[in-house]
């Protein structure tokens, strides 16, 4: 159901490939997954995107587990239901237990319903938050 | 600028008041900040609210800290810039480094970006990502 | 702190000024406020907002004060700042109680939290909930 | 396409079967939709989000309809299809007329659209919408 | 799978069918997509939508590709899957060539990252972008 | 009121002073503005930001105006007040006319309105915009 057609092995440009390479070798599999075949009709967006998300979710200040979380909260709060299943799937990959995913569901749900009253209530920012 | 009246100690009613000693001493502080203010001109949604967060907020499977992230997260993409600064700053009584801020900074970024790449090429959620 | 100069009477064109007296007239009072005057640049875009909001809110099939709930419902699930805090004035103006807002409120959180629910949880729409 | 399996009632644990049950006995059917059965994974997640939709859905100083109109609103500008459907379906079960759907459609589409305009023009928030 | 069904030629009121003819005439084809048949319950929503759409997005200061590709960006960041869909359909249809979508996914990509930067951070409006 | 102090020249590590000095050239003025020195505090995001930004927003197949204004409308969906008013700025500064301004506000309004309308009717995509 994509608004432009999913590429092949065969089907993609020879740059974009070389990228579709990269992300086998760094997962350790043969398969490459939706988001980068739609992706594959331009090869330097896919780079662009690849390199910079293979940079940004590598270990680093925080556990790359902790950053699939953190993805996950994002693109639910955004309603994207791919970025919710492909990032799931990785925080899985990545150790996730089932208590930790009802906890961080939990914390989702908690947070969008503060979020929503203080929204509601127009509440002002307390001076000691803010740091300017 | 809120929508309601913040309601210092002396116009809260007793049932609020009595949430509010609760949250005075559950962070070891004598400030209460806004939104419970806000709040508290309903003893019972502050009371549901209060409760629900001190819960799900608790040490468990996932850390205290690694909660406060995923609520900035969600705070985010949701637009709640009043939560955005009360969970920072929580964020940092629980820890927070600067590089840890950054590194979710950086994360947050990258999801919102590819959720956006996601719907708009409305990329089909692959089969193994799915668990139904 | 607009990204358009709010006009004034004396600054805004002839055919802004009409529909300008169509809000005092239709609502009773001389204070027109800011919204209108950031759209009064643009005397066509204002009568067609100004025109199409007072036919929609008109009463009909739904009492006006529901209709100001679930204005408040959507500006606040939008972020929209500016119109949570001219609907939740325009519904006190039309009788919303405090025991209203403080039930609207709680509602609008339970609808955040369960949204953020069914979409990280991605859950299947049942059959029995689908018309076509 | 769940991210979690869907429990039947021979998969799900005992005290989410409990649930299960008092979700039939409050609905006067022997249906469980299927956000409940992506929620039984954790019981107490389900019995908390069960049992606070159900007191704060209940009638009180707004009817049970309205409560239902308002949670159209809330999950059609956050984006949660699936709430979308099982709402609309609930609105219907409680009275919702075709007059009233197609009135709530055109309130949502209006605050929508001005969402947008004032926060595309930023428009200040006049003082006299200010509580605080 | 819509919350109401859509509406076939010989299910439409006559006022809906006319504004169907409109639409075939407008747009040189036959063929009448699911939004207006969703709307079609409702003949005077449908012809307020239809009248709008088609003055908004009629060539102005702006060209209606143009729109086209705004049109598409906000639906995107809406999550509008459905107007996503339509609208890379009608920029498609006029004239929007492969490399100008490439384009416009990465403008959109990169603003949906730095309006998610702006927000964690909570940059205060500089004052030269203040016009009021 | 940022989250995080603003740097000025005198505050800012060293690789983050080079980054506003490439803002500077790139921009023809001496003024760097609040975002920019909101991201100083991490001179490596900043620089991802900026260079990606001066990237994606460069003439390409789309004119930077229209770019521009595809940046104010995707801020304007995510509600994003900084970016709207950073972007307004920045479209005004390419050449955009009052007028152009006007058109762009009318479309992000209708964009935003069907958005809606086809999220709460749940319109399913017609078979003829899919292409995979």
């Amino acid at each position: 159901m994509a608004t432009v057609p999913l590429l092949a092995d065969g089907e993609a440009p020879p740059e974009s490939l070389a990228v579709f390479d990269e992300i086998r070798e760094a997962r350790g599999t043969d398969y490459v997954n939706n988001f980068w075949r739609a992706l594959a009709h331009d090869p330097a967006l896919l780079r662009a995107t690849w390199e910079r998300a293979a940079h940004v979710m590598a270990p680093g200040a925080l556990h790359p587990l902790v950053k699939e979380l953190v993805y996950i909260a994002v693109s639910t709060a955004n309603g994207c239901t791919y970025c919710v299943h492909s990032h799931t799937a990785a925080a899985r990959a990545k150790g996730m237990t089932p208590e930790q995913h009802t906890e961080l569901l939990a914390v989702i749900a908690m947070a969008s319903q503060t979020n929503a009253l203080a929204t509601a209530l127009a509440v002002p920012v307390d001076d000691r938050f803010q740091e300017n």
